[in-house]
């Protein structure tokens, strides 16, 4: 089997995605710009009450492989479906970009996960998580020899909620540790870090060398009163932190220097789904090539361009031919 | 119960959306432009070939319903789904539009049908159609009270298949006009008229007041060596014939008159699945408000410029605001 530039665990889910208006939000009781996981009974009624909808896949570390793979990268991808339509959606897809994804799927108990994304006018997107099987991934899960194959192994925060999706994580990062091979994490939303803050931490500096992060989160990771306070908590505890500020761009810290990188100009914000996730694949993807850190935040910034700039969270543009 | 302003008969099913280039329709002998029906086994097939994919529902006629509740219209779709993911899928989608949909859901046998749509860089559409549950349409599934409340019953030429759907067809037909309402057509498709010329000529001059066709559609139905003798086969033949002609636009022609509908300028054509559905919709939308033809192709005309600017066949944008 062939070398990987980066393989992820995450969760394997189909994005449902519609337009709504921020009353609908508010009159629910929906934090905006949030994720929040609901259970199948409040996906139902949430699902019977929005609006007309897209499917697209999504999940947010399978977002990130998919965007590594359109740039023309090696990824591969761990994650659990039901062996159900919406799972066939999400494995056809992910496959068709030339991601490796071998993960058996469920032949019983939850069906296939799905992640209910509300887009307001301001192209803000709120997302409420139904994870089905998706959340049911285990140590069992992770292949050792794949993951020794890739370069950087790669997880996403929304993942580390249950037990055994935290141990698939500790056993990878350690298996791709001992292959000489790096880690890396997306904290992925300020709730999932204020839910396991102390676990966080010893997962970001026990076993991360690439850490990515939004301003909350990095701040919440910390308990930090402003951004200043939570680079230089981060600064040192990991080989790089990207900390991502949206229109502002983002910063890289590493123990000795600070790297600004601007945003990449967008005609016209539609959807912010996935902004994070698609600026993780174009770091990694020059990261991986031994670029200079310039370089792998530049390509960072097109492709989180890119993929705000349309509804959903893959791709629609070939990214390789972006970033000539 | 309230009134309808349109009720439409058609095949339920959810699109499967995905670039493709030339190439790979010419070397799988797929017609561009075309819709084919396949069985279980090549869509399988096809789908494990094809790229990445957008999922939204579709169906032509249901496509037509769409836009009429876009518009401000009240509209009702008869069609079968399986009670799968798919299947919720479609009946969420048309119910949020707040389409009438009440067809039972099948508890066995085929799934909910899709609709694998390969577009093409020229924005051109080239459908592969599994029809599944959806081609099983029968008299049984036409409620007879739901068919007179509807000003227009409205039928696609893509279901006028099997014998219990074309049944379906003429039990409505004859049930609209005993209670004086009126009945449409769209001819859906050359292929489709090829395979069954005999029974839509039958079914054209026996049951339609407004029929709606493309030029290779029409020309098919009457054998005509050109357009100009399409023309002055169908009219007369029913009460209004709305022929459309792309880019060119579009022609009226009643039994003494012709009125040409100039197409709606579009800034960039991204996918043409759908005009003629959208089209439809806007001028029966006007029709059924009793507006001048020139008024109902004007709205046509716009509809379908909204539909072919974007991916996919349901509209993105709120018609009645693009309307007014």
């Amino acid at each position: 089997m062939s070398e990987l530039d980066v393989i992820a665990i995450g969760n394997a889910l189909v994005d449902v995605l519609a337009h709504s208006d921020d009353s609908f939000l508010a009159s629910r009781g929906i934090p905006k710009g949030s994720m929040q996981l609901i259970d199948a009974t409040a996906a139902e009624r949430l699902y019977a009450e929005m609006g007309a909808a897209v499917e697209v896949s999504g999940g947010s570390a399978a977002n990130t492989v998919a965007g590594i793979a359109s740039l023309g990268g090696r990824a591969g991808f761990i994650g659990k479906v039901h062996a159900d339509q919406l799972g066939d959606i999400f494995a056809h897809d992910i496959r068709a970009l030339g991601v490796e994804f071998t993960t058996a799927p469920a032949r019983n108990g939850r069906p296939t996960g799905r992640c209910l994304i509300l887009v307001t006018p301001d192209a803000q997107r709120t997302m409420q998580t139904f994870l089905g099987v998706a959340g049911e991934v285990s140590p069992d899960d992770v292949d050792p020899s794949q993951i020794k194959r890739a370069q950087v192994t790669y997880f996403e925060g929304y993942l580390f909620d249950a037990a055994p999706a935290k141990a698939a994580y500790i056993k990878a990062a350690q298996v791709a540790h001992e292959a000489g091979r790096k880690v890396s994490l997306s904290l992925s939303d300020k709730f999932c870090v204020d839910r396991h803050r102390a676990e966080f931490l010893d997962l970001v500096h026990g076993h991360i060398d690439v850490l990515f992060a939004n301003e909350l989160e990095i701040m919440a990771l910390y308990e930090a009163p402003d951004f200043g306070a939570a680079v230089s908590a981060v600064r040192g505890k990991c080989d790089i932190a990207v900390l991502t500020r949206s229109e502002k761009g983002a910063v890289i810290i590493t123990p000795h220097d600070t790297l600004e990188i601007p945003a990449h100009p967008v005609a016209r914000v539609v959807d912010t789904t996935g902004a994070g996730d698609l600026f993780a694949a174009g770091f990694l993807y020059g990261y991986t090539r031994g670029k200079p850190l310039a370089e792998c935040g530049r390509v960072a910034a097109i492709c989180a361009s890119e993929i705000i700039s349309h509804f959903g969270a893959r791709p629609e543009a070939k990214l390789a031919e972006l970033v000539r």
